[in-house]
This record gives structure tokens, C-alpha cells and sequence, in this order.
């Protein structure tokens, strides 16, 4: 005789639709595996009729619009949060927690701005807060980091884990695009929202990064700890650069280990060499590259988004909730300490740095010792002029990042310096 | 105050080494994020003196010959056994399960060969049986399979599991070496073995394709059920052809859902698009490519073997198995079932088929028309003469495998025909 488990869906959009849908389709094969039944006992959402007409299979009386009452239906075992948005979301899940009750959420941008109260919640709980669906999509990346990879001493993640910015970077790389012609697509084709700030900003990627340092190194960090940049200043003649010098450009939220207990955590464009595994994620594809001293070097590649691949990993977590709950047990992150965060400027790195200066006499001299001055060593420099302008393409040697800044500052102080172009940092062992 | 967990470990090469030196080096975070303390109380090695020169942080005593005693040792709460081999190990692990002790094992020999027998001793007795470390090193992919993805619909999963001939094949690929100058290199390389003919001939890999089978479909597969061709065969002008055509030449192990509850379990080379995730695994890394409905396509990306890679993954389930252990659960693979296994004769792919012919007028018609006689429809030819001698490079749209070795047979028959070289898959939707 199967276990029956009650769940409480909170939202019936696209995952909460893909969902409802799997739970039907592979119910018996779950049952087969684990001896439970998952049935959706409640679901709050907005519109009661667009929910019953978009999910028919649900009996219409299980749709309400009250989410409070979703979470406290006494036949609701466990909790699925795949709403959205944070302050009403937080409130819901902190409930369910406290009423004992497992939640699974797809919500990075609750998690990256609430995370240590949801976590410590659970915790004090004995509960399971699971959210696999909140980063790179439908990879199975969290499961693996939390646990397969618990006692790995990790050094870098590097995460391709934002979709609509690799697709824009993908179509400007391969088909030498400009920025504006891709996003433009990008939004035709549905891979970017109408304000997509949030994506080409590095926001988006920014709260995963933060998610992404929690699991590596057990460390709390918020997404407004994150130094972002976003893609919005890459130029096709940075990715020609790039292409020209075998690499590509790909936005990277990078979590690592600096030094003892340290931890710097980040979003910007950077120079990939193109026979590293993360140069080959094309399109809207997510891909998170792990290096640890004992297992080296992993990739987990996938989808990011998506209703299917979101409800995937949301029904990978379900499951895994449900089995917890009956054993009495729960997943947990461990202790979460307060990050001892390492600002940007204290990193090092290789740095592509472009400069558009007048085609005068001695002018490249002139930059190049700024370069020398700032302490940064310079790796190669192509010119090419254009008129009575040339632009300037620098490749640094690994150079403490404040002096790469304050030889910008230089550089834009110099009168024959018309404009400090793109500043890109190279990643994977170059410079 | 932390629980104390002792650890027997059976065997201790160069991964056994590898784990006491994580196990070392990682105590305390393992103890911060779990409560627990891993401590090595029994070490059954052959040569006490070898053993105690390699790992001279363990205290001498805790190392003995007697293997037997490490399991039944009252202290000895979890095992490890990395000393491989299947009669031995077998026992063994019986005996720990059958002792209620969780078991981690890197040994996909034994678990391609006893696996139903090994799973069914650790559901009787409710403890752990845990082998991360035998699919694919260190990547993080059974957990993924047994807990992510427990709900999704798997269509396929194609991996590339075999380090050695994954090396040889890139050095031919890239190189355009022989395969018997690969084979050469990758032996002084320490990449093959003197003996390489488990890895060269696919047995390894159909062990890991058995195990796989297992993990996605929930069946019972043996080792001696999957079909099986190894990469022997394959020459420099294959690997050409490939390149010509935009592909490149993988070992894959498939393992696929056919029809209804039917399963197909084999290894064998195959044609991989260049822009297919798999192509780009380069060397001696492995990577698992995994296809379902909900989620779409993932891969799995990372180190195949190596002291550090296989103990960081014993790693992780030995945590797992720990903390299991202490709450009084376990990981389940549910009920397997014997699988239904189609044979390959009835699966369908599109096929490079080389042969040689005399360069004689109207072989090229004779020998097409053998293909269609069959119900082999060509999707492209290229012929190469030499002296009196020609190639005919055959690309078949989707096929019946029966069909086509029905056409290699008569074309065997044929006089014309010298004979018949590489017959080889076309994978990833082509064909």
C-alpha cells in the first residue's frame, strides 16, 4: 500500500502547469520507485478561471485565491513555492516552516535576499527547504554540490546561468550581430523580457551567484554583496577580439575561494579560451564549471529555464521532500557562517582592456607606460586605425585588479585618450 | 560535541590513499556542515609494509591483511571498498550489509555483475549501498539519476564513460594519429593499460552502460546483456570522413527507453555532430549526456578516473552513507525489475558504412542497389579511388540495424566487393 502525500502548490503558471503535468504522467513509475503518491490537494492562485481552464486535470475545488489557507490545509504535507516574487513568498514559506511542513521553491531571488532566515528556519524546523529550480534551471546542481560534493575542497564555481544573456552573446558571436540586433531577437524570440535589465544587467545572474557561494563554501551571502557587471557595453568588436585571439565572451557568475576562509563572488563578462568546456554552451544553455582539489575539474550542463526543466528539477526536490518527511529526516546546509567577502579590487586576473586614442606620434608609447606606471604588465597590444583615431586592444598579464582600475583612470585622464573602451577579465588559467 | 563515525576501508591504492588524505585534510568543515566526525579505524591492504610506507598519517595498527575482520570490527560503523575485483569484494560487502553496516563501493565490476543481488541485501537490511565512484568517476551523476531525476521521463542517456579510448580517439581526431600510435601514446601516457583490450573493446564501458541502465529505467541489466563493439576497428580515414562531415567518433554507452517499458543497453563507436555537447569531451574526461521529456538535455562533465576524482566521489557517499546512517534511513533504488531489453537488431540509427570495391564500371550501381534491395535508403556517397581499388563512403538515412546487416552481409557476398570496412551509428537526431 503506497504512502499518500498531500502537497500544496503556491502559483499554477508555467512550472506549476509542467508540474501537475508530470505528477500525472509518472505517478505510477514514482509510486514503483518509492511507495508514494503525490497528490496536489491545494493550489492558490491569481485567477481561479484561467487556472481551471489552462490545468483541466486538477479538480476545478482544489483552486483558491488564498494562499494562507493553502500552506495551513491540514492535507497539505508539503509545500511547492513556484510564484514568484519575494516579500508575500517569504511570509508563505517562513509558515509553511514553521508549521512543519517541507517546502520546495523555484525562487532565487527569495532565496539570494532571505536565504539564511529561510535556511535557519528549516532548520529549527527539521524540515526540508529544497530549491534545485532556482539555479541553472532544470541541471541537477544543488543536489550534487550539497551533497555529492559536501567534503570536496572546492576552489572555483564558474556558472554560465543566465539564458538570455548567453543566447544575445552566442548569435553576436557567431553570427557577428551587434548587441542591439541580439537582444532584439532575443526578445522577439522570447529569451528576453521587453525590460530586460534585469538579465543584461547580471541581477539575475547575481542572485545565483550568491546562491551558488552558499552551497560551495557554507558561507551566507547577499545578493547586494555580488559586484556585477553586466553585458550592455560589449561591442561586436570585442567579440571579433575575442574570436581573433581564440576565445569567446560569456557572462560568468564566479564564486571562489581567496586565501584562508575567504570568499570573493561575482557577475561580469569574461574572455573564455575556446577549448574550455564553458566556450561550447550555446545559446539560452546554462552550464556551472566546478574546480576542487580533489576532483578537479566538473561541468553540469542544461537547461536554465523553461517550464519543463524547471518542473523537473522542482519534482526532483518534491520527491526527495516527501521521502525526508516519511524518515523523519531533512537535507541541511550545515551551519551558514557570515562570508568574510573579498572586495573585487583585491582580485587578480588577465585583463582585455581597449583604447581609443588619436592617431598621433608617441601616443601608444604614452598608454603603454600609464600600463607600466600602474604596475600592470602587458601581455600583447594590437592598433588599428580608423582615420585620424586608433583603437588600441591591450591583453595584461595577471595584474592585481585596483591597478588595473587606476590605470583607467590614467587612461582617461590623458588628452589623447578619446575613451577607455571595454574592460574584460580573461578567465581559466590565461595571462 | 560531534557523533564519531568509524570507517572500515577495504583496500587502499591510490584511491583508499587519496580518501584518508580528503578525510584529513577536510575534517573540519565535514564536521561544521554535518556534526560528524569520519575517523579510519580498519585497513584491509595486501602489503602491511606498502601500505604503512603510503599512508604514514594512519597509525600503523589500524592496517591488517585480514579483510574479513575489517567488517565484522565492532568499531567500524560504515565501509569503504575500493580493493576492486568481484569474488572477494562480493562477499565482503555482503557480509557489511548483512552486518546492517552501509556499504560505499567504486567497483562497477561487481555492481554490473551482482547488482540486484548487492541492492537487494542493502534494502533487507535498510542501509546504504552507495557506488558514485563507479559511473564515471568523479563526476556526480548517480545521485543525480537515483534522487534529481527519480521523476523524470528519461528518454536516453549516451555516455562517454571510457577515459582510455575517449584519449585515443581525440589524438586521432586532432592529430590525425593512427590508432595504434594513439593506443602507444595513451600506454606510455598511463592513460591504457599494457593489456588495453577491457577499455579498447568496450567491456569497461558496457559495465558502466549496465549501471546507467539501472540508475534511468529502474531494471536489472547484466554486464553480459549489452551489446558490445569496441573502437578497434577504427581507422584514420574514418576519423577523416568524420571531420569532412562535420562529426567526430565517440565510444558512447546508450542506454534508452524503446517503446513501451522496453529497454536497449549498448556501447559502440559513434558519429557525434561537432556541435553536439558530447563532441567537445576531449582526452581522457567523461562526460554523460542525458536526455527526458520534462527536463531536455544534460550532460555531465568531469574527471572518468583518478586517485583524487573517485576518492572525492567515496567522499561524498561516505558523508551521505554517515548521515544516513545516524537518522536511520537510506537510499533506495526502489524495486528493480528485470529489464526487457531489445536487441539491437531491432533498433533503428542512420549508418557510415565503408567499403572497398574493385574500381570496375557499375560496382557503384551494383553495390546501391544491394543497400536498397534491403530497405536501406543512402542519404550520401563519396568514393576515393586508389590504383585499382575503390572507397565508397556510405551515409544511410534511419535504418533497421537488421537491415543493414542484412546489406553488409550481401555485400560480403558480392565479388566486386574487397570488403566491407567500418560500420558505424550516426547519433544526436541525424540521419
Amino acid at each position: 500500500m503506497d504512502d499518500v502525500v498531500g502537497i500544496g502548490l503556491l502559483g499554477c503558471g508555467t512550472v506549476g502547469g509542467a508540474l501537475v503535468g508530470l505528477l500525472n504522467s509518472e505517478a505510477d513509475v514514482i509510486a514503483a520507485r518509492t511507495g508514494m503518491r503525490l497528490e496536489v490537494r491545494r493550489v492558490a492562485v491569481r485567477d481561479l478561471d484561467a487556472a481551471r481552464r489552462r490545468v483541466p486535470t486538477l479538480d476545478p475545488d482544489v483552486f483558491t485565491t488564498d494562499a494562507v489557507a493553502v500552506v495551513a490545509d491540514p492535507t497539505v504535507q508539503v509545500v511547492v513555492e513556484v510564484m514568484g516574487g519575494v516579500d508575500e513568498a517569504r511570509s508563505l514559506v517562513l509558515a509553511a516552516l514553521d508549521a512543519h511542513k517541507p517546502v520546495v521553491t523555484a525562487n532565487k531571488a527569495l532565496l539570494a535576499s532571505h536565504g539564511p532566515e529561510l535556511h535557519a528556519a528549516a532548520a529549527a524546523a527539521n524540515v526540508d527547504l529544497l530549491f534545485e529550480a532556482a539555479v541553472a534551471g532544470g541541471i541537477p546542481l544543488v543536489r550534487p554540490l550539497r551533497e555529492s560534493l559536501l567534503g570536496e575542497p572546492i576552489r572555483r564555481i564558474m556558472g554560465i546561468v543566465n539564458g538570455t544573456t548567453n543566447y544575445i552573446l552566442t548569435r553576436m558571436t557567431e553570427e557577428g550581430a551587434s548587441y542591439d540586433e541580439a537582444l532584439a531577437d532575443a526578445q522577439r524570440l522570447g529569451y528576453a523580457e521587453a525590460d530586460p535589465s534585469a538579465d543584461v544587467g547580471g541581477a539575475d545572474a547575481a542572485a545565483k551567484a550568491a546562491i551558488l557561494a552558499t552551497l560551495a563554501f557554507g558561507v551566507e551571502v547577499h545578493l547586494d554583496e555580488v559586484h556585477t557587471e553586466g553585458i550592455e557595453g560589449i561591442s561586436a568588436s570585442d567579440i571579433a577580439f575575442a574570436s581573433a585571439n581564440g576565445q569567446v565572451i560569456k557572462l560568468l557568475a564566479i564564486a571562489e575561494a581567496v586565501g584562508e576562509g575567504r570568499v570573493a563572488v561575482r557577475v561580469h563578462p569574461a574572455l573564455v579560451p575556446r577549448d574550455h568546456p564553458l566556450a561550447s554552451v550555446r545559446l539560452s544553455f546554462n552550464a556551472v564549471f566546478v574546480e576542487g582539489d580533489a576532483v578537479g575539474q566538473l561541468m553540469f550542463y542544461g537547461p536554465g529555464a523553461g517550464g519543463g526543466p524547471t518542473a523537473s528539477a522542482v519534482l526532483g526536490d518534491l520527491i526527495d521532500a516527501a521521502a525526508n518527511r516519511r524518515q523523519g529526516s531533512s537535507a541541511r546546509l550545515g551551519v551558514l557562517v557570515p562570508a568574510d567577502l573579498v572586495p573585487v579590487d583585491e582580485l587578480r586576473s588577465g585583463f582585455y582592456v581597449e583604447v581609443q586614442v588619436a592617431d598621433e606620434p608617441g601616443v601608444l608609447a604614452t598608454v603603454a607606460g600609464v600600463f607600466g606606471a600602474n604596475g600592470v604588465s602587458i601581455s600583447s597590444m594590437v592598433q588599428e586605425g580608423h582615420d585620424h583615431e586608433a583603437s588600441l586592444a591591450f591583453v595584461t598579464h595577471t595584474a592585481l585588479e585596483a591597478d588595473v582600475q587606476a590605470t583607467i583612470s590614467a587612461l582617461d585622464d590623458l588628452g589623447s585618450v578619446r575613451r577607455v573602451g571595454s574592460v574584460i577579465r580573461l578567465v581559466g588559467d590565461q595571462g
